[in-house]
């Protein structure tokens, strides 16, 4: 069961990991913090020693976050082309519905931390290879089932997907345009459709 | 002629633009211009009011760096296939030799200022608009002129040539990764070579 200290632990970092994903990690600062929780300077310091350390907490805070949603997207969906377009549909309608305030914690940290953050930027890495590895495993699995053509390039599509995706979440809320993301989310449907095989798709 | 002070406060903006890009507009302060340009207080304020005043002309100055760029890319590139491909080609080759220190100014900047600051984000907003609008540009001359298929959906293929390529950036620099970006050029130049009509390709 967790002890009193345990949950003001996990508040501070699901208040810091919205703070962050707003203002950046050069824009945060513990008094933000301090002001957000209203905890008093030592029940944080209590916690976390240093800002570093808050925010790679927050950073592992928010990718759970992300994780979470996409597997609930991923549950009950069976075949590949099932799943890829799960895949895709539940970062567009982030754009919508964001799971954090600020936009994608991925693209966030990767821009504000990969000068500067090298800890951070590990976190940042460490996310989308996983992403990518996701979506890789799934057309493999569909060119091993026969679903997928086996001249599919899985990694190529995987860059492409997340690629695509990541720039559809800065310029969608750059342009406040939810428009922006709805063309790329149907291009990248139309491009992993074209990777079905006659077989898949009849049956 | 430029005078001498001309001269010092494009030394400044020159500079500036290259530690905003890099560590984004809350990660500069004046003190690190001062230091990057070795000049007294008074030689910066004389020119620049305040640090946003100087981050704006720092944005100008940035993205005139990278329009110069495509310009010279477009150049001696007639038909809409080239002139698309130069456009894709200037930014994937842009991972590789940035015309910056610190990665795409458009991408920085849209992330860094998205939640903070108002004229900052203006500017973005502008750039991205400029430059699928020269996209879409580019498609609906070769529409005039038979060479891409009518009904290419302009907006649409702006929207997935930009997105694609400021997530590539994004995630190649992330991974210090050249191939991730190689990947989409030529996801994208297959993209654009999908819309020339046969009259063109033959031609």
């Amino acid at each position: 069961m967790p002890t009193r200290g345990d949950r003001t632990k996990a508040e501070i970092v699901a208040t810091a990991a919205h703070l962050f994903n707003e203002r950046g990690f050069a824009g945060t600062s513990m008094s933000h913090v301090l002001a957000a929780t209203g905890l008093e300077k030592g029940g944080i310091y209590r916690h976390f020693q240093s800002k570093d350390e808050l925010a790679l907490a927050s950073f592992d805070y928010a990718l759970h976050v992300l994780e979470e949603r996409r597997g609930q997207a991923l549950k009950d969906q069976y075949t590949a082309f099932e799943r890829l377009t799960a895949c895709i549909d539940v970062v567009a309608e982030s754009v919508k519905s964001p799971p954090l305030r600020g936009g994608c914690p991925i693209l966030n940290t990767a821009i504000d931390a990969d000068d500067t953050h090298a800890a951070l930027r590990k976190r940042a890495q460490h996310a989308v290879k996983r992403w990518q590895g996701l979506i890789e495993d799934i057309l493999e699995d569909g060119k091993a089932s026969g679903e997928i053509d086996h001249r599919a390039d899985a990694s190529a599509i995987a860059t492409v997907i997340t690629s695509a995706l990541e720039g559809a979440i800065m310029i969608t809320s750059l342009l406040r345009c939810f428009a922006q993301m709805d063309r790329v989310a149907k291009h990248l449907h139309q491009l992993v459709a074209s990777y079905r095989t006659p077989v898949a798709i009849t049956r």
